[in-house]
C-alpha cells in the first residue's frame, strides 16, 4: 500500500485543492511569489490536507469548507517546516535544496511568517471561526513542542513522559486538528469532531513513533551502517527509553552517560544501536504504536461505513507499516 | 514632549494592561518562560498598545475589549520586532543583547512563532473576529513589506512610491490597525474605525520617514560623523530620493551609481550625506512627513473632544519633532 492508495476516493478534490492552493499562496510581492512556486514544485505527500478531505468524507460529505480547511492546515504545515529547516539549518527538504540554503535565513523567516499567518487568516476571511478555535491549541502546542526539544536537547536528558508530550505537541497535534476539522467542515456533531480529533492525535503519535523506530533500523545503502541521525544530533527517542529501562541499571546509565558525553563516534553510535537492539527496544516501541493503531481503528467503527473510513483505517495502518 | 506623557489619560490601564500581557505570555515550558521574562524586562516605549487605548477613549471609551486588542497588537509586534532581530542578524534590542544573540536563532524563531500565533488566537480565545479582520491586512502587509524591502536591497534600486509603499506596510500598517482595533473595542461606528484608521496610516508613515531623516541627520557622538546607518547599508530611503529628484540628473546618476557599487567607505558615505544636505532632500522629505501629520490632526477634529484626543494630537506631533 502507498500513499497514493488512500488518495482514490478524493483524488479529484485533491487535484483542485492543489490549483486553489496556489492561487491563495500568491501576493504582489514578486520575491515572495517565486520562494512560493519553488514550494509548490517541491509538494510533500500532502498527508495532512489529504487527512481533512477523508475526515470529511467519513464525517458526513466534502463540503466546499472542506477545501478551505485543508488550505489552512497545508499553509501552517509549511510554514512550519520552512522554519524548522532554519532551525536546523537543513540545507535540503524532500530532494531539493531548502529555502533557507537557496535564499538564506532572512527570507525563510520571512516566507514561514507570511505563510502562517495567511493559513490563520484565510480562515478569519472565510469566517470560519470553528476552524481556528479547533486549530488554536495546535499552533501553540506546535510551537511549544519545538522549544520544549530545544531545551532537552542541551539537557540531552528526557523520559518517556517528556518525549510523548514533545511528539503529542509537535507532530500529533496538527494531524489531529485536520481530522478534526474535516469533521466540523462536514457538520458533523461534537461527538464526531472530538472521535477524529483522538483518531488523528492516536495516528501522529504512531507516525512519529515510526519514524523514530527507521531511524534505528535503516542502514545506510553503501556500508549498510546503522542511519541513527537522532542518535548522532543528540536525540533520545522511545526504542532508546524503552532499552533504557529493560536493561539493568548500570548498563542504562553507562549508556546514558555515552549519550550526553557530547558529539558521538561512530562506534559509540553502534554501540548504542546494538543496546537498543539487544534489549527489544524497537519491539518494544513498536508496540505502543501498534496499540495507539489499533485504538484509532476501532474508533472509526463508530462512524457509518464508507470508503472514506475505509482510507482513514488503511492510513492508520500504513503509519507504522511503511519502511520509509 | 516626551512619551510618557500621552500616557497620562491612561496611565492606570497601562499598568493593568502590563500585569495581563505578562500572563498572556505565560507557558508550560520553561525556556519559553525564561525568554518571555528577558522579554517583558526590555520592554520598549509600548507605542501600540498606547494608541489603542487612546483611541478607544477617543473614540467613545476604554473597554475590557481594549485590553485584549492592545495585547493582540502588542505580541504581534513583538513577534516581528524577534523576527527582524534574526532576519537582520542584530545582536542588540533596546540596549539589551537581542534573542538571536543570548539564545540562538533557533529559539528566536520559535518564539516569535510562538507570539505571533498567540496574539491572532488570543483575539480567537475572546471570539474578537472584528479585531481579526481588522488586522489580517496588516499582519500580511507586514510580511510582505520586509520581503519588498529584501528584495529592493538586493537590487539598490527604489523609487518614491516603491518607498512609501514599503514604508506604508512594513509600519505604518500596524499603526493603523492599533488605532482601529482601539475605535472598534470602544463600540464607534464603521466611520470612526475607517477615520481613526485613516490618522494611524499617516502618523505611521510621518514615524518612519522621521526615523529616516534621524539618520540622515543625527551625528556619532565622538567624531560627530554622520550615522548614516540606512545607507551604509545599502538602504534607499526618502531624503536621498527626494535630494536625487532635485539635483540635475548628471550629479544624480553618479550618487546612484555610487549607492549601488556595493559596501560604501565613509569617504563615500559622507559625500552622499552632503549632497543629501545640498539638494534639500531632508527639507523636503520633513514637510512631507509635516503634511501627513497636519492631515491626520484635522481628521480629529471630526470626534468629540476628550483629553485621549489632545493626547493623539500630541503623539502625531511628537512623531516629527522627535530628535532620536
Amino acid at each position: 500500500m502507498t500513499e497514493t492508495t488512500f488518495t482514490k476516493p478524493i483524488a479529484d478534490h485533491l487535484e483542485r485543492f492543489n490549483r486553489s492552493l496556489a492561487r491563495q499562496m500568491r501576493s504582489s510581492v514578486p520575491l515572495l511569489n517565486l520562494v512560493v512556486r519553488y514550494l509548490l514544485r517541491s509538494r510533500g505527500k500532502q498527508l495532512r490536507p489529504m487527512l481533512v478531505f477523508l475526515s470529511a468524507g467519513a464525517a458526513g460529505g466534502i463540503t466546499e469548507r472542506t477545501y478551505i480547511g485543508a488550505a489552512m492546515v497545508e499553509l501552517l504545515h509549511t510554514a512550519t517546516l520552512i522554519h524548522d529547516d532554519v532551525v536546523d539549518q537543513a540545507t535540503m527538504r524532500r530532494g531539493l535544496a531548502s529555502i533557507n540554503a537557496v535564499w538564506k535565513n532572512k527570507v525563510a523567516v520571512l516566507v514561514g511568517d507570511f505563510l502562517l499567518a495567511r493559513g490563520l487568516l484565510l480562515a478569519v476571511e472565510h469566517r470560519e471561526y470553528d476552524f481556528l478555535h479547533a486549530t488554536a491549541d495546535a499552533v501553540r502546542r506546535m510551537s511549544e513542542g519545538e522549544l520544549l526539544q530545544v531545551q532537552n536537547f542541551r539537557k540531552r536528558r528526557t523520559d518517556e513522559s517528556m518525549y510523548l508530550r514533545i511528539v503529542g505537541d509537535k507532530t500529533a497535534s496538527l494531524i489531529a486538528t485536520c481530522c478534526r476539522i474535516g469533521a466540523i467542515s462536514a457538520g458533523a456533531d461534537d461527538d464526531t469532531q472530538a472521535l477524529l480529533g483522538t483518531f488523528g492525535e492516536n495516528v501522529g503519535i504512531a507516525f512519529q513513533i515510526r519514524d523514530d523506530v527507521l531511524d534505528y533500523t535503516s542502514r545506510t545503502a553503501i556500508l549498510g551502517k546503522p542511519t541513527a541521525h537522532d542518535i548522532r544530533e543528540g536525540k533520545i527517542t522511545l526504542p532508546l527509553l524503552r532499552a533504557m529501562a529493560s536493561a539493568d541499571p548500570d548498563e542504562a546509565k553507562a549508556i546514558g552517560q555515552l549519550v550526553r558525553s557530547g558529539p558521538l563516534r561512530n562506534g559509540s553510535v553502534e554501540r548504542i544501536v546494538a543496546f537498543v537492539e539487544r534489549h527489544g527496544g524497537i519491539e518494544s516501541a513498536m508496540a505502543t504504536a501498534q496499540q495507539l493503531v489499533a485504538d484509532a481503528i476501532a474508533l472509526l467503527e463508530q462512524l457509518p461505513h464508507s470508503e472514506y473510513r475505509t482510507m482513514l483505517a488503511a492510513f492508520a495502518r500504513y503509519t507504522i507499516e511503511r519502511n520509509k
